[in-house]
């Protein structure tokens, strides 16, 4: 090798630590747990795609910046390749490629995906989707349970967070009760989802500048002003059934009542209507959903999802419909909350590092045997270094517990367990060892 | 969308569904469990790097099907990338890349690696590696930490298997000690690795072909007769100390003496020495070792690894010496082996499946949100189906349990549970439903 190679890591990609690794596989673990709870069955899909089946998705002329976004690549065979940019879509090719299925089905999956794409804070080119969708189900049942999930997330995360709640036929009703002609209703729509961010005027100049006449902008603002009684899903659809009356809206207004029904008094203390949820992405077809977190620095969604009666089935160019729900976990700002919370993060799994003084190394390995068959995680000095370097290392890892294993301690029966954190050093009896050191941690 | 496009995976990769991921994140949580227990941490490293880091591998000259095999692309800054086709190199520039990394460096990685070469039964253009590796420490008490942790493994897994141990040094001694020149040992280790699968006679034919002279083989042989003495490592060193007097071999056998120091009576039954193990690829320096089966039809080793003192240091082109020494764990032989011995696998996480019948939905819900706060696996039925469509489902799915929610069933207090394996129908009480259904289920 003539020339020196730099060894870095490619860019808008990066290693995760252990630091970060240990809170991010706890808080996966969890909601593992909860997708499994709900009968929810992994499913893990390749991370190559074939090329036309990632450009499948861009045949609706939709999201084309995505599209070349892809990593394209040829295999030795001269096939045109892509790393996936989402989950959704190998989940779609697994369901056209097993015709038997079984309905619903029900898949989780956690997984890396890449968009070669600019970087900005918070923006990788590989990032993990976190997806846990229902194919086959046109019930509001199976919407109600993706929230109900996700509220058992948060709930399970120590996430302190509501669900934003509407449904888009019930929007075009409301954009047709204004109206808005049917071409203007999708523009219509991404602007009124910023209501939150520019408030009513802003929603108004927006719409204003596209086009939109003042009697419909009117209209929709009256609209909004009459439902703002956010929360109150029962006073709200009294309003709007008073004035929405063409078919569309009324069908979202059913679904919407139909959704709500499924939901205790207690579940609805975090379940929050609004009206002008619209979640950008053009191929929802029902229910829309959004996660926010109370009280947090972090104000963009933690989650989201919605229902998609027609992705499946124009993806797989089917005669037969394929509905569909399913909800995104955003593990990035999820992280960001947690770390934001939390004070204390470890550097190592490791509880306990075992140190032999002198030549007492195979006695050392045998404590450490005898620690790790009792649960705990256990690291020995492998570099035979001296005490006050051990405790140097120790201390650099943040190892809680310090155990020394020397020849007078072995003689005596007693060896010495120092704390870490408080420095303070204790003899315990070797007899003992596992009941004195699981007590001394779980102080 | 003109042409209809087939929803098919690339070539050479393929999803993993319930079935199989059910077994295999059980084995990985178990493994990741022995990792822990031992102070390795997690590292999470990208599937892409830059194809000048993925490169410095071959820079030796080494494994250049590797290097024809790797995925290469460019991102649209221009930039050479390539998806990593082993852990060990990012794992070796994560090191480079933090000079003040504390050592010993312990880590695990469990991920997927990617090569565009040719497919056989059971190998794919993406696969599991699972390594374990200590960086920092050139003591054989490392090398005996990772030999321990692959007898916990296989415990923990309840493999019937043990490993089989050798150290490079000892091997070059041997050579040496036969009179074979430098530049045909490499040669010759890789014809006496074969020994197991050739015999004797295969070994000292394939020796003559590769020109090794015919005293050498003679007394290669030989020594091998006298070391067929398989698993007794104190007579098999008593041997080859009266034998080996160069200092290459002297300094393998003080290895082996130390590293075999550091064990049990108990662990010494499953770890034998075996002289002519050699692991093929060269950058092994001293210790190897490689884990096999009992009473298996898997022949192929499950686990293998060793002592690699200047690879990191060559990788780097670093100055400093980097000892190391790590094991890889096969996913694929694992599995099969586990797939071999298990009879009944489960189709779905799913424990019980909620059917509500008539007008109960509400109740159904509540029910299992019940069950699933007792920790059960628990799906609604979503699709409105009757009876005999839901357990066609539930059936076809090995469900274990459904039960029925239906008015009749409500008012009376008593809920029907059908155990699907049997076929039998019990009633049980509303109040102690979660009790029932447990204790049901741990039949």
């Amino acid at each position: 090798m003539a020339k020196k190679i730099e060894l870095q890591t490619a860019k808008g990609v990066r290693d995760a630590g252990a630091e970060e690794l240990i809170v991010r596989n706890k808080l996966i673990s969890k909601m593992i747990k909860i997708f499994e709870k709900y009968g929810f069955d992994p499913l893990e899909t390749p991370l190559i795609e074939r090329l036309d089946v990632l450009n499948v998705k861009f045949g609706a002329g939709e999201d084309s910046d995505v599209a070349k976004e892809i990593f394209r690549f040829k295999d030795q065979g001269d096939r045109d390749l892509g790393l996936r940019f989402e989950l959704t879509l190998s989940m779609c090719r697994h369901v056209a490629m097993n015709p038997t299925i079984k309905l619903p089905f029900k898949r989780y999956e956690i997984g890396r995906v890449y968009r070669d794409g600019p970087i900005k804070l918070g923006r990788t080119r590989e990032f993990y989707q976190c997806d846990v969708d229902i194919v086959g189900s046109k019930r509001m049942l199976a919407d109600a349970e993706c929230i109900r999930l996700a509220l058992d997330v948060f709930n399970a995360l120590g996430l302190d967070a509501y669900i934003e709640v509407n449904n888009r036929k019930l929007l075009n009703g409301i954009l047709e009760y204004a109206g808005v002609t049917e071409n203007k209703r999708e523009l219509t729509i991404i602007t009124l989802d910023k209501l939150s961010k520019i408030g009513v005027q802003g929603v108004s100049d927006e719409l204003k500048e596209r086009g939109i006449n003042i009697t419909s902008i009117k209209k929709i603002i009256e609209l909004l002003a009459v439902l703002k009684l956010e929360g109150n899903i029962l006073d709200n659809i009294k309003e709007l059934k008073k004035l929405i009356s063409n078919d569309i809206g009324k069908e979202g207004i059913k679904e919407i009542e139909e959704l709500f029904s499924y939901f205790t008094k207690k579940e609805k203390e975090n379940i929050k209507f609004n009206s002008s949820l619209a979640r950008g992405l053009s191929y929802y077809t029902g229910t829309v959903f959004e996660g926010f977190l109370r009280d947090s620095e972090i104000t963009s969604s933690i989650c989201g999802g919605g229902r998609y009666d027609e992705m499946i089935q124009m993806l797989m160019q089917s005669k037969d419909a394929l509905p569909a729900v399913g909800i995104s976990f955003g593990l990035v700002p999820i992280m960001e909350e947690i770390k934001r919370k939390q004070t204390d993060f470890k550097k190592t799994v490791t509880q306990i590092y075992v140190v032999a003084i002198g030549d007492t190394a195979v006695d050392a390995i045998k404590i450490a045997s005898d620690i790790r068959k009792a649960g705990l995680n256990c690291e020995v000095d492998l570099m035979n270094r001296n005490i006050s370097k051990n405790l140097k290392y120790a201390n650099g890892k943040q190892i809680p517990f310090v155990l020394f294993v020397g020849e007078k301690e072995l003689k005596s029966g007693k060896l010495k367990l120092r704390d870490m954190k408080s420095g303070k050093e204790k003899n315990i009896a070797s007899k003992n060892l596992i009941k004195d050191v699981k007590s001394s941690m779980s102080n």
